[in-house]
């Protein structure tokens, strides 16, 4: 009866601010951080979980520290009970009295809450010998429901509906399941339009987008009007009229900026505005949906729980809804908002980027297409073209699609070695950092 | 030319779980902590800032960690420029671009933030000699405009129209600063309404505080409606009809259930229901209102930042709204909070009680009363009169009412005795905490 015997966590950072690589308009200098987490177990064959937080860079520390927080949560369980009862386990973490006064449900402890579920989910897809997705697929509807805490849902969606919306889906999971095997995902990609990126270096990337097969591109927008519209220029016509080409604000605006701002850039043809103002502004959301119509308006990647994508639904703010696997509390809670986004026939294109998010999110958007939305075609998951040499299992990108991964587990183990040479700040590639700069900086 | 020479933090806690104090429906067993900060100066005199962020056990160490992540942005200022541009200092922090992703602007970042620039508001009363109260109430209408970030607020409030408003109230702040001084503000009291407590104790507590002069007392609802019909009972009963009643139930029911349970408890003529159901909820707590009126919903305590109180707000979600001194980003950002319930003319009941929430908060009331709503009899602060002994400067309560604090400072301060002793968990109280219990207990 194995059980698990320690939860490691470590601080594992990537110097990109180096060379721009994820620049935009609130985030100049980004430095690509995981608090990563291992879930160790007494198996005899070396059964683990992994799963980490995304960071960029400053407050990693802080983060693994709330790692640590949930040990006493976790070490001691039974691994068969934890694999068992996913939902329960969830539900075990989230409802901490203690710890939920740290959010509740929000910001550093639930980011760390969903990275120990998400280790969880990895510790039982390996212990069933399938890759998440098809985990997932899998299930009855039944397992399903009883995986989401539906708590300060059910004004908007009950375990009734829920359940209803999973067995419609049911009789097409099988052909779809092929589908996915196939065809792969859709992909769209972000790599050509960081804002640090000179105009040439934006055209080119560009082009080799849609050389490379993917059907959307996304710049980064938000710093200065004038020069937006020009890059908006340059990368429609890279692009060509039917490549779709997104932009992304990055929380950068006001309300009514907003919405003068959009109306300079409304004639390209935008397939959505991601995060044009504050994450946490549905009203504001709403608003800007209606003053800039029809640009579509989008935004996920930092809302903070399910409670907020119910509100942005139920208030008509969002066109679409990007979902982050590292942000909510885990599979559990995305389970949550993509039955959400079902329901009310919205569009999911999962973020990601970062350290592992592409690797994680590809699961959850697979599984969404065979056992809860049935879709694909009129969405595509985020890809960004950095630091997939680091995990064991990465994806795979063909013709602008996310091929399925067929490892068992959820992808998100990295190579030893890679977090070893990355530890902060005693890692080599640290060391060497600090070596090759002067001692004046300060670091 | 003094500068800030170090950031300390202190892990503190308080043994409360042992006797129930603080018991609610979402919080059985806390164990009332402060993620305590002090920034030290190397002023002659022996300057210091201190602030705090109240949690309620597991996690503080967290909370702990998230303070020490902010030394970089704090370490090595002059004192001078901080306190003389509190609203530069207060948005250096929340800027920060690699700590802003664990937020935004929530959760344990958000909190720390929220403390460090407290503790600045701390340092800057001290050097001016005087209370914080004081220090806000004798700015200029154009300096408290200066210390507030109204980025995402501009849909609702404008730095113009808070100019306006706070202008308009300029002309009575003698007046009210000297009927402040003369009478105290009124107070309401949590004492009585634990659930652990029983009846008799409920009943009694409820007929005490009545004779201690306070007009306002709160009990805890939301475990069991049969309960709560009957504690409503017996609070009403001990109280009569001329003392206001308000309910609390602390985040545990979906929309549905609040009103469903809300209209058992209607008849018992209720001065609010506080926090009905999630705090992210805008959508939920506008429809519960709707469903539920006339008795009056409010939250506040765990809204995470100026953005939620806009849209609580915009949606018409609440008949009032509590503020919380330390779970915001501070005095700045409760100024923007402040401003908007005066704009929107809701009443402002702060929450208190927990660890120097009480000392904090109160500074806010009365320079809201003085400068910004002019208001203080239809309304009150929360209080709970427990763990007060460890501050330096604490509450002084008489007739129901809060004395305004007359010291310099925020009143944040505690004895270096109590930090030491409860230190977690290397304190003294801690150590014998341990020796107490049998070592099953896993402690």
């Amino acid at each position: 009866m194995a059980r698990i015997v320690a939860l490691d966590t470590f601080d594992v950072r990537f110097p990109t601010s180096r060379q721009l690589d994820g620049s935009d308009a609130m985030n100049p200098d980004p430095d690509y951080s995981a608090a990563y987490v291992t879930l160790r177990t007494d198996d005899p064959s070396g059964l683990a979980g992994h799963g980490l937080v995304f960071t960029i860079g400053r407050g990693n520390d802080v983060q693994t520290a709330a790692l640590q927080a949930l040990s006493h949560l976790v070490v001691g369980r039974e691994v068969d009970a934890v694999v068992d009862d996913l939902g329960g386990f969830a539900r075990s973490l989230t409802d901490d009295s203690q710890l939920r006064w740290l959010g509740p449900e929000k910001g550093v402890m639930h980011m760390a809450i969903g990275a120990v579920i998400n280790a969880a989910w990895d510790l039982a897809a390996r212990r069933a010998g399938k890759p998440v997705w098809r985990l997932i697929a899998e299930m009855t509807p039944e397992q399903i429901v009883g995986l989401v805490d539906f708590r300060y849902l059910t004004d908007a969606l009950t375990p009734d509906e829920a359940l209803a919306l999973l067995r419609a889906a049911e009789p097409g999971r099988a052909a779809r399941t092929a589908q996915l095997l196939e065809q792969g995902y859709p992909a769209y990609t972000t790599s050509p339009g960081w804002l640090g990126y000179p105009d040439e270096k934006l055209a080119r990337l560009a082009r080799e987008a849609v050389a490379d097969g993917f059907r959307t591109i996304k710049i980064k927008v938000g710093l200065n009007v004038e020069d937006d519209v020009r890059r908006c220029r340059i990368a429609r016509e890279a692009i060509g009229p039917d490549i779709a080409l997104a932009v992304d604000a990055n929380q950068r605006w006001d309300v009514g900026d907003a919405i003068a701002w959009m109306r300079r850039l409304a004639s390209f043809d935008l397939a959505w505005i991601e995060e044009p103002t504050s994450p946490d502004d549905v009203l504001g959301h709403a608003a800007i949906r209606r003053g800039i119509a029809p640009v579509p308006v989008s935004t996920g990647e930092h809302t903070h729980n399910r409670v907020m994508f119910k509100q942005l639904l139920q208030a008509g703010a969002v066109d679409l809804i990007q979902i982050d696997a590292a942000r909510v509390g885990g599979v559990n809670e995305n389970l949550a908002i993509l039955l959400l986004a079902a329901k009310f026939g919205v569009r999911v294109f999962p973020h990601a980027g970062g350290v592992g998010l592409c690797e994680l999110v590809q699961h959850l958007a697979m599984a969404d297409f065979i056992a809860i939305s049935g879709r694909m075609d009129d969405r595509a998951i985020e890809y960004v073209d950095h630091l997939h040499e680091h995990f064991v299992d990465p994806v795979r990108i063909r013709d602008g699609r996310y091929l399925a991964p067929m490892s068992p587990g959820f992808s998100a183990e990295m190579h030893g070695e890679s977090v070893r040479e990355h530890l902060f700040p005693e890692g080599r590639v640290w060391r060497e950092e600090r070596e090759e700069l002067p001692v004046s900086s300060g670091i």
